[in-house]
């Protein structure tokens, strides 16, 4: 039985970088693509190529998250495909955290992304079908010193990653978690002329993306790691 | 050389069960301890029991985190063992969880570590000695169905104990985490009498605290799992 | 860049299953491929179909190995992509498990990988490319009970994979463990009709393959979990 | 209640270093020591300070391994306590590594802990109780490069022990893997003066090992980790 194709999505955390690889890739699909991000001035160009809606949605409130899948239902429809990006970091000595930083941390890189996910899979479970994907990265499965709230926020991310994986998995609601390890190329970030690939290609990310989207359910990944070949680990 | 002993500790989200066990142990060893919990008023008999001050403080509040660290300061001294017990968790659907219960989760369980870690760390540093120790979960290594709230809480905390393990142990604080997988046996949860053993007995898993608080800083502990005999794991 | 495309593949432990699903599809790709097995009898009709070249080779042997890949050397050429499929297990109570088949289970399992791994990572570093990918297993991940072989040699051949990987990657060397969790489809393990998709689609694995085999170096995966949307875990 | 005592040990790998922390402090309990290990021509000053028998043995060769229980059956008693220390390696390019050195590595680290521990069982199971102890290495945990062959041996030891684990402890045997993270200090491998405890010392770990035979069933550890404060991980 071939699967029925997807036909919308949702990123969020969108910007520049991978977001935009996966507003591309997607798009090439012929799949309907929203972006939401707190802010949306920088997506102009962006949801011209994509053909993309754009949406101002601070992932980390709640009513900002349920005021963005309304806006959904009413324009392009519920999002059949969720990939969430956002994430928020800062670091430093552990005595010198400021913790309200350590609270945006948490709250923009695991809560935002519980929001989100709660608001898609209620859209999602009527159909049974549907794909979530979460951004991490090697500081969900590795804490870093210098680093809690990132440690703390990415190690969140997994742990909702997975308990929604065993949950949904067998409703029909494909959930994994990328953990991605290594900085990832940009217009702001230029790799060292001399260590070619040596950041992460986004549209080489996005096409790993990709393919978990197409996998059939019976051989679904729940987890999948990415790194430059020069990467240490 | 024989390392100088610990006088003072700290435990957070105290109550029956594992608090208890480990107040008296620490009690027992000639320990000063102090027990705070978000409300004192069931901790009366076991003060007496281990000779302990009480003290009344949401760990999840900032402010409360700060006073009772100052009330430390002014009473029993800056602990050089800390303990963080404290959890809070809801079960259900992953799409009819409560927002403000996943929030509170991870507020309770984790954040709440965080801040109690920094005030303390911030104590031991100048003395390049203390010991931090975090109750964890099986669900903070492996996200269960209907239980991402928890999932996430205990996955978060496991971050920031690999965190503050690496930033710490070589300024001299030994940071741990103890993975508790299965129920803790207490007043309100007896075992079935056909099953002797099938519930962790606080006691046994004081007694691994204790050791893990002994441990010479040339062979450290940063994690530790401990579970019933019987346990499916 | 577009990185070179790969023309030369060897698999082994050929025979039905996920072994014969990707020899199709790297066939389908206009790559050449071996298949090396303990015996060739059953891939007569999957060398037609395939258009592959068909090797006896027990992994477990040292001079086998080196023969096949003489063989190799004087025929298809140097295979760029290396699959190792391989494996034995013995299952049972762990007091009666035979030492001679544990012995078996890993010599089969891991040490045949290591044989089959170093011979092709020969070939491959003087052009600085190639791809080796294991089949791993959840037994792998975790140790069941009553399995101690198995998981002796899946856990084997994963640190043979990650040592390999943080070894070969800055030399140009693709490596990568799949684990796969769950029975697959056969022409002799059916799935029960009301259980569609209860078990792994070896096409859909090989796909999988296919995509980690295609990862443009800059984001190259290490490992990957599959398993059936109703598969526990 | 109270567990009985155990009166009888074995330490397989027996040498200088953690053998000899781990037999003082077993005999210092009032534990009756065997040490075996492949020549006993270095045990004799061990042997009178701890009161131990002495037994050559290979660990990695099925008659060694069944003579020396039967040894130990006619002369100390089966032993309750079992401890798994020996392990070999080879290091190097994977391309250089010699074939039978790998088989070497797994034979004496895995292969080895497989036939002891299966003698050893079957003497606890009767009495539906028993420690076996394996000493593992950070290795087990993460394949390092230039190491495959201890990374294939180690990850095969943590497979065993997790497999024992999951099938023993339910039946009263308690098996335990102790992740070893850095360098033994030892009469042949003094640490640098300017860095005080930066090596494991073996009295330090011999105490972890001493708390796990203790643990109370209700509350067993499955892994521990160790590591000097100041090591990398």
């Amino acid at each position: 039985m071939t699967e029925k194709k997807f036909t919308t999505a949702l990123i969020v955390g969108a910007g520049a970088g991978l977001s935009a690889s996966l507003a591309r890739v997607l798009s090439r699909e012929g799949i309907k693509v929203a972006l939401a991000a707190r802010t949306t001035d920088d997506l102009h160009d962006l949801a011209v190529e994509a053909q993309a809606e754009t949406f101002a949605c601070d992932a980390s409130k709640r009513g900002d998250v349920e005021k963005l899948f309304a806006n959904l239902d009413a324009t392009v429809g519920a999002p059949e495909i969720v990939i969430y990006n956002a994430s928020y970091r800062t670091r430093g000595p552990f005595v010198e955290l400021d913790p309200q930083e350590v609270e945006k941390s948490i709250a923009v890189t695991a809560y935002g992304a519980f929001l989100v996910a709660q608001q898609a899979v209620r859209r999602m479970l009527p159909n049974a079908r549907g794909v979530v994907l979460f951004t991490g990265a090697s500081a969900g499965v590795k804490g870093y010193p210098q680093s809690a709230p990132f440690a703390m926020g990415k190690f969140a991310l997994r742990g909702l990653s997975q308990s929604m994986a065993r949950e949904l998995h067998p409703q029909g609601i494909h959930v994994a978690h990328v953990v991605i390890d290594g900085g990832i190329k940009s217009a702001r970030r230029a790799e060292p002329a001399d260590k070619p690939a040596s950041l992460l290609d986004p549209d080489g990310i996005a096409a790993s993306y990709l393919h978990i989207i197409h996998q059939p359910r019976s051989a679904w990944a729940t987890e999948i790691e990415l790194r430059p070949w020069v990467e240490k680990f």
